[in-house]
């Protein structure tokens, strides 16, 4: 393997607790293996059009810098939500990045991001193929979200659902060590517009000490606002404390969100500009007028891609081995191709790396099986508990520093 | 020292992350001092009128159990949210208390919770002064909110201010990855309706890493929203990021609480009822109506007191050795006291137990002190984060299984 160049990485699109655990795994193994100099984008392809860079080694010093970039959520480098044109017309655009590239005599591109960056890579890299470049560009899939298709889970779910999985336990029990004698409904809202996979996470608090959340909605299937308030009277008859976990993306029969009925009841400010509601926070409101039971809505918000304080070891592990895979694969002359997940086992589970071709990816969501939500609609399956349960697995301790977790940044001058 | 008989304690008011090590220092300390049997009320005061109440060895039976309580979050026994009358008028209720006790041959009587549990020790021992009862009552303190006066802090702010510094450093770091060339705000909204310690402790996410939240607001000064307004455009002139932390419980100079503006500029739900909405959200709402800047409220709610797989170990020591405490003053043959903590030293930290009169532990909310807010009122002092920080010291390690935190709970037909 000869090694043509320098190797260049970006982060992009919304941050996730590990993927600097990707960056980590970049860097480290473009080092291991030989590569002169790993340039870091500032805020990605967005930030490079700007001439923002910084070369990686002048921030990441020692071996346990690379720990703490393990430990440290959002985007090391700075993330962008930019989304390359495509090169047709913008010719003078795409001819802007490949001569930084050339400039800084890199020959290996990396980008970790969700559905958007894989884009930038078929694009990059079919310009490339047109324009005779030689120029290498690999994908590394992140998403809290789940929702890629063809790779069996995307890097960042794991944590985001472990995160759930705990949070929604500690809830639980906080609700029915409190509840007595009077009732109490609580709504916990969870990230994912159009795919249920971190909605069916909370499922994972379930287990010989906690009973889980009562009923699960992923955004799926149809929302029945009726069917879903007798089910909850329903289960308010039987007990004091009622604890359901839905996805904020849940939609009624008319194809709306649920949270669009708050927008669109009369909740508007001072100025007249319509109320920003939660799903969680409406339903609350809608219980507590039909039941009188005392209500509490919680968002885990930015929170659940945040919290690298609980990541999954799992997690962090396979998104630095994603990141590890995307250098192997440059360097080996690969283009046009996103690193992927096969799990080769459940029990024990197993699961390596693969590449696929980036134009076969499509902008497809992959979304929850109708097979892994039961028939009522309002849980999701041992299936989809035995699916979700490795990923999952295992902590990265945090490094304390006066009581709260150490992370590594980039100075505020240089994201700015 | 004799050990008059046995020994009954009961949780009281909302949990904490380490009320259960509290819990788990009254069990471990009397069982090892020789108490026979330990009671524990289920529901509380509230729970052993109507007959609740189980021997903690039937169900707390291993060393390992202990350190599980300690990692359990809510309260083991179950909570309630009753407070005794005066028993002026209301004898034969203080007889029912007595009369259980007496059966169960209880002789030492120890309530963990709040202001108004402490209330009910008071009422209960000066019964048994009036009336020529024997038994023995001693309070133990926990509320995250650390308003309890004379104490020099409360079992459970600790953990929760942990939790608060973690996530907002962790909240911090991700707006920051994230804002380029764009405009964002964050309002994060914390628990504490009339004292800020809570808030403040969002300050303890700053070090070399973070620069911590741009302006924090505490419930002790009042509100100014124009002035607040004129902060947040201020700062977004210079910066793409903005964070500010605020207290749920702030309030303008009307006396109104921010959040009640919410409520009362025609939010109101298809039912007529004014809708449940934060802090947060509201000031939200209005900094995107006046700067066009993208706002996201994240309210840390329930998480806050729940989360105990981030508990300060500094906190769950404290608690154990209060419960510790109030078992061997009450052996000792104290009655209407309260056990609270001095600190004997800041550096290195150093913190002992006491006793004091619970009739001269006033009603009144401990707030934060004018000189740990600075002149502008938007930050807390050095002094402020100089007493929090030792509060946040240390981990204990949760006993994950299939990735989530392990708990010891009682069967729920017991906690109904």
């Amino acid at each position: 393997m000869k090694i043509e160049g320098n190797l260049i990485v970006g982060q992009s699109g919304g941050p996730t607790s590990v993927i600097n655990a990707s960056l980590a795994g970049v860097y480290k193994t473009a080092k291991d293996l030989g590569v002169k100099t790993v340039y870091g984008m500032v805020h990605g392809i967005q930030g490079l059009l700007n001439g923002q860079y910084i070369d990686m080694s002048e921030h990441i010093k020692e071996e346990s810098d690379i720990e703490l970039l393990k430990r440290t959520p959002s985007a090391y480098l700075g993330s962008c939500r930019y989304k390359m044109p495509v090169f047709e017309g913008n010719e003078d655009l795409y001819e802007k990045v490949f001569s930084i590239l050339e400039e800084l005599n890199v020959h290996y591109f990396i980008y970790i991001g969700g559905n958007d960056s894989m884009d930038t890579i078929k694009q990059l890299s079919d310009y490339a193929a047109k324009y005779g470049k030689t120029q290498k560009f690999i994908g590394c899939p992140k998403t809290i979200d789940n929702d890629l298709a063809i790779t069996d889970h995307t890097p960042g779910f794991g944590s985001a659902a472990k995160y759930i999985a705990t949070s929604t336990k500690e809830l639980i029990c906080d609700a029915l060590g409190l509840a007595y004698q009077k009732k109490n409904v609580m709504v916990i809202e969870i990230m994912g517009r159009n795919a249920g996979w971190l909605t069916g996470a909370a499922a994972l608090s379930r287990d010989a000490e906690c009973p889980g959340p009562d009923m699960i909605y992923l955004p799926e299937l149809t929302f029945d606002m009726d069917d879903f308030m007798a089910r909850v009277k329903a289960l308010l008859e039987k007990k004091d404390a009622v604890i359901v976990a839905v996805s904020e993306g849940i939609k009624t029969a008319e194809g709306k969100y649920v949270f669009e009925y708050g927008h669109d009841s009369g909740y508007v400010d001072a100025f007249g500009h319509k109320l920003l509601g939660g799903t969680a926070s409406h339903l609350c409101n809608l219980i507590a007028a039909e039941t009188g039971a005392k209500t509490r809505a919680v968002e885990f918000s930015t929170l659940q891609r945040a919290a690298s304080h609980i990541s999954s070891f799992t997690d962090v592990q396979e998104a630095f081995m994603a990141g590890a895979a995307a250098v192997q694969a440059t360097l080996d002359g690969e283009t046009g191709k996103m690193v992927l997940f096969r799990r080769v086992k459940d029990v024990p589970y197993e699961c390596t790396t693969d590449l696929y071709d980036i134009h076969e990816i499509s902008n497809v969501e992959k979304t929850v099986p109708r097979e892994w939500i039961n028939e009522d609609g309002t849980y999701v399956t041992e299936a989809f508990i035995n699916y979700a349960k490795p990923l999952i697995l295992g902590e990265i301790t945090p490094v304390y520093v006066n009581g709260v977790p150490k992370h590594i940044v980039l100075d505020e001058d240089i994201l700015a």
